[in-house]
């Protein structure tokens, strides 16, 4: 059975989530949908493209991911359907997808055109799902769109190395569930600038020393729990999708506090890595 | 595969959603079960009522929704089930569907009465599911419920026409994820008023000579970005489901804010048309 | 078709919840997932147990339930595989499951120890899924685990009764999506102590003489709607679980208040019943 997941702004309250899976089953009864999120802020396409990047690789090949961010379309925002590391992408050109390609050279990207033979402002509903449909039923990208060399990015979306390669400057690109700051410094950038050498990692006034595979790394476990320093203690680590991450363990943003809010740390602020 | 969809007041965090679903497949296991919302305003009937139209009409003929918004039984609040342009409803009668009813009329309604076998304070997991298998396993209606011809409507939920035909006034009936604002004045009723004569969209201090069908019409894409009226921009459209909306373009409801917070509108407040 | 359920505190936005489907129907294409919570209070285990106490029973026997709450690996927190009142619950020895092992007896428990062949510090994704997926492809504990006969329980979970056997003293250890207060007494315990006995429920000012079984006996429906006290109108009644719960008769936390703001209460305070 194909399936086609939904990540989107649309929010857990509206209507348009349900609507847009209700189209889907009333032109193929035999799929499977599965939200990945509906709570992407606004219009955040880098939040957007952090979290496709991060939850598409789970699913199996060929499954299909439609991705309904500031997707209506205008002269400068045109649909695409791009076929990338055995994955199908449905989505605006506005940078969604440029996190992926940055990595992962696009098999196929198609501009969609079949919007002559649709009049619409509610684009996910109306072009997405009959592209999503028509790909789960096998049918090719050509058949939908023409074939284009280049996707929009991001400006600014990668961290910066400086020329004598002992600085990496990179950005919050996300404020996860837990409220801790994630990067877009990446674990193979900073061992391939870094080669072994002693760093500092800095964001506004922390500091760190040491990056963590774990969580639990940040806690001696030989020190009995009552004497032990574990509440509020904030690490750096490598988060599961290999990204920089700042954290506090166990942190909960409505009682102990988050890294974000402990560290002062909003979306885009800075967080460099010096090597001596 | 039958369809049930649940829309509902429980929140995202509680297990009743969860505890629903177990339910169902334990009565039905070949069954796909669709979320469209558990997070209405508790027991906000009107929102219930415009994301249920909104979203049923997507789902394939002969779907069953679920709505669990103040469902406990009592004296004044019975249960129904209702059969309406080829979709099932089962809910209490408290207005939910006279949303609904009052564009299409339905083709039978019973009044729920297998009560006596069932003592719950859980209607929607003990009385709705067994309603709803009953359903997807292809019953009648006669069988859980005697027949009755009126549903109660919400008091108020119709805009006004003054009797010199040149004045609608409306109501806000629904603040989306955007911060949009949406009147329960149609595009239907706006042109057989309006036939198209010049016109003035009030909502205190907003007004609007223009309505809409896209979001981007809002914009001047000749002028470059730089220079152009973007962010922030204002304007009335005809939303995805022909309701009179007043909008920010590309609100984010945490950052530029939205139609909501700067209009100074909530939910009842009024929003009026007058024509030339 | 095999069922598996998730309960974390991923929250609705991130990748998590996405990323452990798609690991999910990569793993065994022929599956049912079903969320039953990813709002559970980050790292908050007696919110987990309430939730999936609460929710599994509605399920069908065999089910498997996944819940992701603390579950980073540790030499304190170890990963457990229970089979209880013929359920399957995947999840970390914190206690999470103590709530149902204390009315229903495991009848088995293994301790997971295929993390020889796993790195990760996602261990929801790359432990629990692979747990789940063996269980559902009809796979026995023991080839997953070793047994154990113990395993975690929340420290004063259970309410106490004084020695004249005229007090229970309990907490609150939930409050639901409609800011109502669920203590920990559970009806067959009132019952118990009590038999029959007049009693008074105190929490903080709050004084209550009656435990309702249904919202709506607190509201005298001969009276004329609008000479009736309803509105904000506060009551105790055993719950759908057999909690007992304050509650407020519709009461919505945006608008007129709930349970928790009117009288003051939070997680873990003391709701005590005094028998004469």
């Amino acid at each position: 059975m194909p399936i086609i997941t939904l990540t989107t702004d649309f929010g857990e309250k509206d209507h348009f989530a349900g609507a847009v899976k209700g189209a889907v089953y009333s032109e193929l009864p035999d799929v499977r949908i599965v939200d990945i999120s509906h709570s992407v802020s606004p219009f955040h396409i880098t939040e957007a493209a952090y979290i496709i990047q991060n939850a598409y690789r789970s699913f199996p090949k060929e499954t299909i991911h439609v991705i309904g961010i500031d997707s209506e379309l205008n002269p400068e925002n045109k649909h695409i359907a791009v076929y990338l590391d055995g994955h199908y992408f449905i989505c605006a050109n506005n940078g969604i997808i440029s996190l992926l390609a940055s990595e992962i050279k696009p098999e196929k990207i198609v501009e969609i055109n079949i919007h002559d033979r649709v009049e619409t402002n509610f684009p996910v509903l109306d072009v997405f799902v009959k592209v999503a449909c028509h790909i789960a039923r096998g049918g090719s990208l050509d058949v939908i769109g023409k074939t284009i060399t280049d996707i929009k990015e991001i400006r600014g979306l990668r961290p910066v190395v400086n020329s004598e390669n002992n600085q990496i400057v990179g950005n919050v690109i996300y404020i996860d569930n837990y409220g801790n700051v994630i990067s877009n410094i990446t674990k193979p950038l900073f061992e391939e600038v870094g080669k072994g050498r002693d760093f500092t990692v800095r964001a506004r006034t922390a500091e760190f020393k040491e990056i963590f595979s774990h969580y639990s790394e940040a806690i001696n476990f030989e020190v009995p729990p009552n004497k032990r320093e574990e509440d509020g203690k904030n690490l750096a680590l490598w988060n599961s999708s290999n990204y920089l991450e700042l954290a506090i363990y166990k942190s909960n943003p409505n009682t102990v506090g988050s890294a974000a809010t402990l560290f002062g740390l909003a979306y885009w602020d800075t967080i460099s890595v010096n090597f001596k």
